[in-house]
């Protein structure tokens, strides 16, 4: 009676197999001062924008005149409408509000997505990878193809030797931290448009880029329109890991009516995101929204370069940090990443993520995250630098 | 490339549907004063405890001291004790925290249900049946069994001829407002048990319930926690259709490690339901928010009365509205239910469900909420009793 395909999982999420390993040392030694630099979770508190548009939906929700039930379940309009107009008009992007689906944020989608495609697709991603794209094509019984990412090729994946239907691509890198070019990121539109593979791009590390020649959108490379679907996240933008707000990118021009298919699936299977939620990401997109966030984001860079210099002082090898939240450290002394993942937090009490939850290409790397307090990510530093092996 | 299940559905998904048809109207008659008792929406705002609650989480959004980020995937602890504690062992029900997942909302649940099942599972839902069973099995390919509900049996379905492996029952009854007995229930619950067969049970709408012989959780009978899977939503119980907020039990008596699995699958795809949205739900559970709630819930059931007995006074044979907020009320003269949809909305320019959007043995019915405010129900009475064909 069960889908036999989730006896092909491993046991556990990656991150919630780390929770219970946190967990477990937290029990057995209560008064240990544990950072976490794991899971990448932001520390700092909504902007001030954010938060009164909150208090104002709460406040519109308390009266009948303004009372919101369900809303359209593929967002609000007010919400579609600046989402085209800042993070796409203004780049001189053309979207159509109609091609915008809001959702509870990137994670449900970029799982949710594969639902649309055959289960004898092949599907390509990275390794190392963010897991859910894996697990969740696992669950559906499809065939994967890893794409290499290595020190060696630069993080940046060859094209694949064979036929794939579909291509998961994260840029800004999860876990890497690693960036593509326009150029490089051309060189996967044009394969697509040829093959007529399907590109799911996860742009949710977007607003961390500082690099001029690094695409915030896919739909920047011509042609992209007709080939991709782009996922997008408040989650680190702005700190909405626990309000819960992202939103999808399916272009109209896209083969098999894949825009109607996604919103039959979500009219179906999906009522729509809090409007208290949509209210505040609709904030993020105000004068003072843009500015607060702007200064959270260079907070978490501040952190990145810190981390990013320290480390290399160290003699760790390290990549990312430049335009992402997310440093790839090579393990010293050749230890295999979960070795040194229980080693610091053992002798460091630093969670990181080991790069063997992204991958087989993740062994001999650990995740960092930049999302801590300067302070702790500094505390950090030091015990690291301290009872490095 | 595409996942052809999709080509077996309707175009649209029911709601989807009335709303674009009532959306036609509009534009066409900008100044009709239309009422909606066509999709299941709540009009009462959120109660002054839920509200409170929305602006306390806001407030500690704001700061980093009080900041919460990511929380667990199956919903924070305060909201998964607040509801074993009033929703199971106040009623002598025994409930363990962790087989409670919180989700926002139960249409998600019940259409993401079905991905742990195998894809050749025969499913049984009854007819009518709230489409979301329906087009969430079709979507993965299943083959669906139809137990007929119809005035002849009292809107109860008798047990399948042949063999199922799921079936999934909605009592009080979305969209008939019927209900089972304890008795009645009892006969799936040991059918289940005698076959293997799995309830999903959705219990919706339980909050309405005024009859003492019809079971507010099937967990009341014994032997359900090794056979039935049930769905909670907050969406009528406390007006939360704009906040996204339910949950559901997968006991871990379940054969198959149903609990395990349902908890890989929340952890792979899907980030845990907005902070604010939970604190707001435990406040559902506080002294102040039961009262309050209790008299949302009374205003909606004088509106079921109110119509149920003007409707039978104008010769309509009108079912449920007992312990439910929706009537299933038959159409005049042998008109079919698309027909007494169009009639209705030009003629009386009240919005109501046909009964064929439910299935074919909705056919000669249309469904009416009895969420409207009290007013609009009575002016929908009034326009019908005149113009009445």
């Amino acid at each position: 009676m069960i889908n036999e395909n989730y006896l092909n999982l491993s046991e556990s999420y990656l991150f919630t197999e780390i929770a219970r390993k946190v967990n477990a040392f937290k029990k057995r030694y209560p008064k240990a001062d544990i950072v976490s630099l794991g899971i990448g979770d932001v520390t700092q508190p909504l902007c001030p924008a954010v938060v009164e548009a909150l208090h104002k939906a709460a406040d519109e929700m308390a009266v009948a005149a303004t009372f919101r039930g369900y809303g359209p379940e593929r967002g609000y309009d007010f919400l579609r409408e600046a989402i085209v107009e800042n993070d796409f008009y203004r780049h001189g992007i053309d979207i159509d509000a109609d091609e915008v689906f809001v959702s509870d944020g990137a994670k449900s989608d970029t799982g949710n997505f594969q639902e649309l495609l055959a289960t004898d697709c092949v599907v390509a991603v990275t390794d190392p990878v963010y897991p859910v794209y894996v697990d969740s094509n696992l669950m559906a019984g499809r065939k994967i193809v890893k794409l290499p990412c290595t020190a060696g090729n630069g993080f940046v994946p060859e094209l694949p030797a064979g036929h794939v239907d579909v291509i998961y691509l994260c840029y800004p890198n999860n876990p890497t931290g690693t960036t593509l070019t326009r150029d490089q990121l051309k060189t996967w539109v044009d394969y697509a448009l040829e093959t007529g593979a399907l590109i799911l791009y996860d742009a949710a590390y977007e607003a961390f880029i500082r690099s001029t020649d690094v695409p915030h959108s896919i739909y920047e490379i011509p042609g992209a329109k007709a080939c991709a679907v782009e996922f997008h996240s408040f989650s680190k933008t702005a700190g909405f890991t626990g309000i819960r707000c992202g939103y999808t990118v399916v272009p109209k021009e896209l083969p098999a009516q894949l825009n109607s298919l996604w919103n039959r699936r979500q009219s179906t299977k999906f009522n729509g995101t809090s409007y208290l939620s949509q209210r505040a990401a609709e904030a993020v997109y105000s004068p003072e929204g843009r500015e607060q966030i702007a200064a959270t984001i260079d907070y978490y860079m501040w952190n990145a370069d810190t981390m990013r210099e320290a480390l290399t002082d160290m003699g760790f090898k390290v990549y990312g940090g430049q335009d992402a939240p997310y440093l790839w450290v090579g393990t010293p002394n050749g230890m295999s990443s979960w070795d040194f993942f229980e080693w610091m937090l053992h002798s460091a009490h630093v969670v990181c993520t080991p790069g063997m939850g992204f991958g087989d290409q993740g062994e001999g790397f650990v995740r960092l995250t930049a999302f801590g307090t300067h302070e702790n990510s500094e505390k950090a530093l030091r015990r690291i630098a301290m009872k490095t092996p």
